[in-house]
């Protein structure tokens, strides 16, 4: 069994939106396809996944690194000790070989996207969904197959309006979510407090309700906001500074007693672990929200996990940025706290298929075979043109 | 004024050297080409710069992300207050519209291409020396033009031996230098130690002699070199384990006397804060190896620079990594404590031109406009095929 072809396409993401910090409208994704040597109903079993949603399509990466690096291996190489999967550590390790230390940016997405598509091989080579292979990989039982699920929106749209914010959630909540999560910072103070407060109107209850600053605020503006949503008891309050200053994040926490969260934009478990040892975070309080698809995929997002649990922290305390198909699987088969998901922005690869049952807060997979991503509409197209 | 085209290509890297950690042989260079609309005998006025060295290219992100982004933003916004020379921070501001905050990887020398070929395009418009205009844009003056450099090699070859080793740093002495670095980590410790008494015996001092693990050990190991290189007074131990572990960092500076070096993998203003406020380094021991090349050029290294000052360390225990033009020019400029030469290797980017003067330690610029990039054999041709 071996690796026969990766390819990989660049799509941009639909919409016009933006958060404190930067514009949507100009990112992209890179959609990959790995495809294998094993022939079912005449055609080659095909693993599919793309990088996360939030930074680029990194084409350039894949084209002259990494992609010419796992065709190079030795395909036993690249194979479980059985045979009969492919070993998603190894191809990673494939991926990055002659890479230094240090630097994880832009290749950790790109090395994410073959990961995870070998996950989504070796799930459909089991003719399964893609949780029960990684649960099974990694010595777990899925006992219940839905993930809690807050919708995140609330961004900043140029025609921004609180009516316009009310009737967002207002739409997820008739959807089926519960809980919810809005932009913070690319507004005045107060302006963002009458935000909040119209939130919170639909929301009904401050623990239903999120705010991300994404990582624009220093101590004093975080501290500003602190005071003022302190007594909404938020559900919590993410990425307030910048996601690598560890000493900030530590001074914030200690003054504000609600619920941190951030981790999204450490792509590394070394950065993880520098997280844990420096930024003052609160085992049974505080969130983490680091994205195996920004991240090198799932290998190394067990690592992660497993420095959170080193460190007294538990997993259902991780809720991964990025709301599509692949986190959802990730999170049922993990045990985590849940994921974000994105039902109405970052298409074609925001939300779930058609079929994914949505109610009461919490999302489920269907069994398609793999992250099922052939059955979300608008995605499946791509996939066919990209694969086939 | 503005910029007219921002021309990029891809030069592999000459040789077959590895260190601990990876093989040379597969990196390459981001060569860019930063072009005006000032015309000069009739030419185009055009800044040249490259990423540093031993990572790679990074034409995708150039291409797709930073070159449009540039090329679109208004061009009075990229030009100083007296529209007499382009404003490096503003290029930078521009070529990273809409990147979010973390996540400083490749595309940290994909933008520090750019923004470097914009001194050497300022100081093309000076008609002088890149060390001129960087030194008074920071307020400095130049009153020594030479930088002491050490020869960096010392590399793991195919037909490694102790005399090959020896003939390689005696033929750096008879070219002028007088301190050297080699590699250890790529081979058994009994094996490295035989190494470093083999160079220590050419080197005639351990103050004239670096070792770089290139962050391969962990703190066991990383102690038990530190065992048997503490007799021998080394200049320093360089990039001992993960650059990312600064609380690894802090435990071997805390039992190994010497000076410690790191910072080449580094590549945020933020990191290095992190790693000044959690590493446990030593004002006046301690070395710095950040490189501007790898961390988005001149404007965040002097912010990084400013951290060291702010937190007691001096600017003359900064060394950046990467031995070529554009770093010599940065150390003379900003008083560094000097920098990294490679008169052997990584062609046709490591080195200096044949009228650079070295000797006794030193190397000295010519009064060639900008980096004298163009000086420089094999270089100069490279440069001619992308920007004519």
């Amino acid at each position: 069994m071996r690796i026969t072809r990766i390819l990989e396409t660049t799509v941009p993401l639909a919409g016009n939106i933006a958060n404190a910090l930067v514009n949507f409208s100009e990112h992209t994704i890179s959609l990959v396809a790995v495809q294998s040597d094993v022939i079912r109903n005449g055609k080659a079993v095909t693993g599919v996944a793309f990088n996360s949603i939030g930074r680029f399509g990194q084409g350039g990466i894949l084209r002259e690194r990494m992609i010419p690096r796992v065709l190079a291996a030795a395909p036993q190489t690249l194979l479980t000790a059985d045979g009969k999967q492919f070993d998603a550590s190894q191809v990673l390790a494939a991926a990055l070989r002659n890479e230094k230390p240090g630097g994880h940016g832009d290749r950790a997405s790109a090395a994410a996207a073959i990961e995870l598509a070998i996950w989504d091989l070796n799930a459909k080579l089991n003719d399964e969904p893609a949780y029960q292979t990684i649960a099974r990989h990694y010595g777990r039982t899925v006992t219940d197959k839905r993930a809690a699920v807050y919708a995140a929106g609330g961004y900043y749209y140029p025609d921004a309006s609180l009516d316009r914010l009310k009737a967002e959630l207002k739409a997820y909540q008739e959807m089926g979510f519960e809980a919810f999560k809005m932009k913070i910072g690319g507004a005045p103070l107060a302006e963002d407090i009458a935000r909040i407060e119209a939130a919170l109107a639909i929301a009904g209850d401050g623990k239903r309700l999120s705010v991300d600053a994404n990582g624009r605020f220093d101590l004093e503006m975080a501290l500003a906001y602190a005071g003022e949503i302190a007594p909404m008891k938020l559900r919590w309050y993410e990425e307030v500074g910048d996601p690598l200053d560890y000493d900030l994040n530590r001074r914030i926490a200690e003054q504000y007693d609600g619920p941190l969260a951030t981790g999204e934009n450490l792509f590394s478990t070394q950065d993880v672990k520098n997280l844990v040892q420096f930024a003052g975070l609160r085992p049974g309080r505080d969130i983490f929200q680091m994205d195996a698809g920004l991240s090198y995929g799932i290998t190394e997002y067990a690592k992660m996990l497993a420095v959170l649990e080193a460190h007294g922290f538990d997993r259902r305390f991780a809720f991964p940025h990025g709301g599509h198909l692949i986190n959802l699987h990730i999170a049922v088969a993990l045990g985590l706290g849940g994921c974000e998901a994105y039902p109405g922005v970052f298409q074609p690869f925001g939300g779930y298929g058609e079929n994914c049952k949505i109610g009461g807060g919490y999302v489920e997979p269907t069994d398609a075979p793999g992250f099922g991503l052939e059955e979300k509409e608008g995605l499946a197209g791509k996939i066919a043109d990209l694969a086939f």
